[in-house]
């Protein structure tokens, strides 16, 4: 199955995808269940009845805006240094324990939605990664039954400023920018994944390929981490882990490769999805 | 004024501080602002109308269990290193930029909450700070207009495990643990204080002083954190900066000094605050 939040018209809601159809979920559970987050809450609960079967689209794909596939996460919790390949391009050693950092909530951007660049910085680089969702609360799990917290997977754009990551040894400012993560198109569940390992993870920038790897490079596997994670703090459904990026990054380049206005990243990871973000200015708003 | 959040048998609610009594605000308004982050987002509205004075107490302090002062902040950022004893004494160097690093809003406990040493780690060390709790929006707000998003002071207990946070570089995990973070036991809006740089601010353990600095000595003033943050995320009325401890931490002593259950921890600042939290073993209710 696979999972869209968006809007449509204006109207923030969720739903089920069927090809290029979308059936409405909000509109049939909303005074109960208003976001995808609170669906999966209830999904957890068993107290979500099977859907009827053969039911028409309500909107085609093209005719809503994509929102985060999770639009508020409760805790988003992101690996780094998680491919050897990255490892080695940043030079940090290895390590028994995952690294681990956070991002808030308003980070993220949907499928499509814009990467805005900070006045404050022009070092505004891709990390393409696979994103988990969690689907089951869970905490204090064993890696052997850690999998079944798994909702589903997602594609993200960890984007960074380089420059604000290293102001000092914590990497807080240069992963919070506002509208720097683009999360989605879809949550695909976990059911409909086959040979995990095997799958092609792939960035592009301008239609170029910048980074490409096999989920099965990662260091630390997803039970792992939600082992490592559940040892320390409570996961609810809706909660997002970000992997971590592959080799590739734009700033360990020669000369180092940013993205600016005008810019297209995309993050592709086979049976998982196509994730797509222009990259502007930041809004002159304030 | 000085805020409260607490409980009243087994009821969330919080209120206004007079002297030994609580007047109950949720009494009155909690059908629109449920806590205390609503109401000091209605405050930000201009939308809270003047208390009635001379107003007799509902409940007697002695009658409430403490809540975190704010029970879920949206977001928890945590200054490392802004007191240059306890950067000396971690052998980190000198930065022009301050180290920040998140905590979700789970870690908390109120004013005589259990602090929970877990199961998978004895170095559960103390690092006793001033909190700020933020009282109007704010985003890209320069250091002289930075103190207007404040709307006061609370103390905190930011109780870290020693080796989870030198798993890696990212302190996430040792910072995280469920029920770690004391935090109260009241708001005092910032009207109240004065001579801010002169205030003591004191962590004892089990009646004996380990940390005494002057809350003039931090580093990186609250204006210009404030300011640092908010050049790459927004602000909100109920978010809680943590201002960074002084020296004296647990862990730089020699034996190191770890907190064990049945210790008493106590955050003591003038003025804001005298934050005790009793040390307990896990709870075993998996």
């Amino acid at each position: 199955m696979r999972f869209i939040s968006f809007k449509h018209q204006d109207r923030s809601a969720y739903g089920i995808v069927h090809g290029k159809g979308i059936f409405d979920l909000r509109a049939r559970f909303g005074e109960i269940l208003p976001d995808l987050k609170m669906y999966l809450q209830a999904s957890a609960l068993n107290l979500v009845a099977p859907l009827p079967t053969g039911t028409a689209a309500d909107y085609w794909m093209d005719e809503v805006t994509c929102e985060p596939v999770i639009p508020s996460p409760r805790k988003i919790l992101c690996v780094g240094l998680n491919y050897d390949e990255h490892r080695r391009e940043t030079g940090r050693p290895k390590s028994d324990h995952p690294s681990l950092f956070t991002r808030f909530a308003d980070t993220l951007v949907g499928h499509r939605g814009e990467i805005q660049r900070p006045r404050v910085s022009t070092s505004l680089d891709y990390e393409g990664e696979l994103a988990v969702v969690i689907g089951r609360p869970a905490y204090r799990v064993p890696p052997q039954r850690a999998l079944d917290a798994v909702a589903g997977y997602t594609c993200f754009n960890d984007a960074t400023l380089r420059d604000w990551q290293r102001h000092t040894n914590q990497f807080t400012p240069g992963k919070n920018f506002t509208a720097t993560g683009g999360l989605g198109p879809e949550l695909v569940t976990r059911d409909e994944i086959e040979h995990f390992e095997d799958l092609k993870i792939e960035t592009r920038l301008n239609g170029g390929v910048v980074q490409s790897a096999r989920l099965g490079e990662m260091i630390f596997p997803v039970a792992d981490i939600i082992a490592y994670i559940t040892a320390f703090t409570s996961l609810s459904p809706g909660d997002v882990i970000a992997m971590g990026t592959p080799g590739g990054v734009g700033f360990k380049r020669e000369p180092p490769l940013f993205m600016k206005a005008g810019d297209i990243v995309e993050v592709v990871i086979e049976s998982v999805g196509h994730l797509i973000n222009p990259i502007t200015d930041e809004r002159r708003e304030e």
